[in-house]
């Protein structure tokens, strides 16, 4: 049989895109064997050599992944900087200039089953030290954590800071528990998600004193989960003892603006505490291009005997509407919010990005009994302009109304923000 | 001549093979160019071309390696969690969890000989700096080393605290000089290693006075060393005169548990230093799953006139026993302890990963003369399941005696480790 | 028509070279088309798969870069280790060892035009962050930053650390804003340059202080800019306000070296000042292997009504002479020194590396009407020796003269330091 030249170029080529497509991809090579063109004893040989080897890559077009059969690794990290300019009234806040968040991140999964995530931040010339924590992911049912992460409560402490619809989280923010250390367990399902943990105390405790503990759970659904179209509803219950030494606790909260140190709200110190417990109730709605959330949080704190309990509680509302169509990101396995990616990216096919308009009213009440942490009020207007996936701009006018022992505060804030990540 | 559609199949399928390859091994090449199929113009093409391109591969199944011709660049890092329990005696010691251990580390070589290592650690939320060093590797007798880096004295000290046995080194490991900036030389021989350096003080030290200065030097010998029979033995000694200013040495240890801040040993400040002397003796023995190891350090703290010289010193024994039948893996070119893999991963065909079981004794006697800085012995059992070569979990039990001026302290403490790197 | 088995391996080896190098270089794909070889739908196809990937390569010989159509990815950094003696008068200035620099960056290109760049340094056991920035860089005529950076001001000062000819930069750089946090515009043109910029306080001042701020511009011209022929000319002018409450500022110099933390000249606090300018003047010229650099900088301090306005000063001029021909490395695009690479490299075909002999001059006045910070001149003779582009050995002999309210202090200092970067 002849084998003409055209015929020879052709298989070549074929070869030449077959090459190519075995580094880009290991899916070829089952398709090859599938086809019988490989056998198994070369497929087996080829394989072998390829887990050998990392790929690089994208990963959901951000960030830079080395992945191997077994193997994967990741470095990335986030940005975001900040100018705020306060409108005073009597207290000084300090307009000025602000590293918000300076992170970098190594993370990856080891023989299939098993992630690692190290999360560093180093914004002000200080280690905050972030997600650290070692997951196992073999069961069908459910993830174990372990290691320094967030406490399963709240939608929106849940949410990554990169996705936040304002530039700071709303003020009840104050009664989630955050990151500890400990074990946690969530849920593998889709449109009901379930997370429970058990956690010491945060990273740089007194060593000396017995630590104290706390307990979180959440459990959301979504009855409704389109694309486009989400109903989110969700509860969550945090109990805490503190350390067994101290047996104090304080709720004191920016006034949703990070750059100035000073609090407008302060419970003190509450001495002579048992434990507090912490509920909230969590809801959003996407429809399309707009969307609304909320939370109600509340706060006991139970004191020892001849302490008075006290209560303290929260709340937000939000609406948020892409002028240029896009819709939130909702994920539905963890009952949190995503990235947003905009439908044509700044600068492609003279395309403008995402642009978002958002407007909060968020409440705290700090008083209670004998405690005069004090109220606040804030509405907040935002405008999010995202170029793309990794990049957007933030400006937030907030108006606070604040009262605190009879005397009332309230500041006008405007400020900026710049966030890329990688 | 024909050629047989089968024959030419097969030749593009070799192709397929030769492509795939020329990635993965730069080895490849040398045997083409050997074998006749590349000449010497295409061979120097391709590899130009090669070693303009990284190759991105497991380091020993662990590291990610960015390699080419002349450079290779490694990230990586280790996380370690604990969780203690003191039941303690009548000084309070602080149950609950940390970070131990939370490190990035980048390393690499450049231009063939020279390596560099930054090691960080980051885990309470400070910046400690670990190995941070260059190295030349270019003569065939020595590595001469340049940074900051542990001073060769002591098995224990100098393997890696991945692969320690159990959580913390024992007692003496407070006579060990640790990390220091300064310069060293190592042999490259097998079976037999020597190791040498002089040192200035380490990072973080008081820059306006002049700083003290050490020197160290460690040899050993492996006279029996096949896979899984090994004879260490090994002697150190360290030299240090302290700061030229204070002239003070402090001795104080932590009970083989690092949660808690507390030392039930200490010799408080010993002033009025001239210098002290530290010998260090080793052994270790492997014998299958089976292995022993111990050492016996003694320093001697020489003071000024009028002042009088005091001793202290301490040792420890212990023996390893792998249940599933792995051997410690030890490394003759630097006479210490390296990684254990499981001889079949956990998950891996039904394997439960390897468990090794250990028990050790270690004695501190840090009371002479008119310094009572207290004697502890301490007994520890644990036991560790090693998953995969990159993740173990440990558990110790330590049974702690101390006596510091008449007062018996004698906690008994369970600790727990989680434990990954990458 | 029959084909050669000579033929056929002919081409199944043309494959293999083109295989090798589309991973190598997408600049192939495009030659395969206008070739012919490959029409528009493989193509596009190839590209596509090619995008998806990183390639990793060598960044000018020295960074590990990821990089695929619109996204690029770097890891790097660099150590330096210094050993400095001081043969001091009266002051003690602390002999020993430190770790100058030691940074770990992150930095890349995300969606074309937009880059990202996060350096820290972890030198002493602290963070500093040092650049950390967003960039645009869309338009034809200018970038934009935004972030914490240089502001654009003194030709040493915006050279970086690891180029500088001498150890430590002159003693008139304490007149340089350094970095602060702030947005600038750069020209992008050639031979010529220029750059400004807006900017708060750095990072870690005080959060509840309205925040002082600065501008700072810079012009600079290269009317003779050959390979090895270079002239360089420049002027700078630096405006800062300070923070609104402490109106406060000070200038204080160590002796150009690091390794002790006193300064011999120092203002201290200067109370009531409403703002302070700053002016330069910078020139460098490039012949072969000579070159001459020289700075001038003057300050002047605007004080309050009823306080004196006061003027500091000083200057530097330096020559530097590679003995092994090499020739200082100006970028005429940003008007700094760059990389200095060996014509041969340490070690290759039996080169001994670059070495560079250099002499410099330095004055600085702190003295004026009310205030005596004192005067300080210093001669520094200094030995580089470059093995690579990545590796350096420098050595500093700096006879300092100052004077601080009549007293003399005279030290001799010697200093060595290890670089190596990547």
């Amino acid at each position: 049989m002849h084998i003409s030249p055209q015929r020879l170029i052709l298989i070549l080529l074929s070869t030449l895109v077959l090459c190519s497509a075995t580094f880009a991809n290991d899916k070829l090579l089952d398709l090859l064997l599938h086809k019988g063109i490989v056998n198994e004893e070369e497929y087996n040989k080829l394989k072998l050599e390829s887990e050998k080897k990392f790929e690089l890559s994208y990963d959901k077009g951000v960030n830079m992944v080395a992945r191997n059969g077994k193997f994967n690794f990741k470095v990335g990290g986030r940005l975001m900087f900040d100018a705020a300019f306060y409108d005073t009234d009597k207290i000084e806040l300090g307009d000025g200039t602000e590293i918000r968040r300076s992170r970098i991140s190594v993370s990856g999964t080891i023989s299939d089953d098993w992630e690692f995530e190290a999360d560093y931040d180093f914004a002000n010339n200080a280690v905050n030290v972030k997600d650290i924590s070692i997951s196992y992911n073999g069961f069908n049912a459910v993830n174990i954590k372990l290691g320094n992460f967030k406490e399963p409560f709240s939608l929106e402490e849940n949410t990554s800071s990169r996705y936040l619809t304002f530039m700071e989280r709303a003020l009840p923010n104050v009664f989630a528990p955050g990151r500890n250390i400990g074990i946690g367990v969530n849920s593998k399902l889709k449109s009901w998600t379930w997370a429970a943990g058990v956690f010491g105390q945060s990273v740089g405790d007194e060593p000396d004193d017995d630590e104290g503990y706390g307990a979180s759970v959440r459990l959301t659904t979504a009855p409704m989960d389109d694309d486009r179209r989400v109903l989110h509803l969700g509860i969550g219950a945090s109990y805490r003892a503190p350390d067994d030494k101290d047996r104090e606790v304080r709720f004191r909260e920016r006034p949703e603006s990070h750059k100035s140190n000073k609090r407008l709200v302060n419970t003190g110190t509450i001495a002579n505490v048992d434990d507090y417990t912490t509920i909230g109730l969590e809801a959003a709605l996407i429809l399309g291009a707009f969307s609304l959330q909320g939370e109600y949080i509340k706060t006991r704190v139970d004191r020892e005997k001849n302490f008075t309990d006290v209560d303290f509680s929260g709340g937000y509302v939000y609406g948020s509407w892409f002028i240029t169509g896009e819709s939130r990101n909702y994920k539905s396995k963890s009952g949190k919010f995503g990235r947003i990616k905009p439908l044509v990216n700044a600068g492609d096919h003279g395309g403008v990005g995402a642009w978002e308009l958002a407007i909060r009213y968020s409440t705290l009440n700090l008083n209670d009994n004998v405690i005069n942490g004090g109220i606040e009020e804030n509405t907040t207007i935002g405008l999010n302009w995202y170029l793309n996936p990794q990049l957007r701009f933030m400006t937030n006018f907030v108006y606070v109304n604040s009262e605190k022992g009879g005397v009332h505060e309230d500041p006008r804030i405007f400020q900026l923000r710049a966030q890329i990540d990688f």
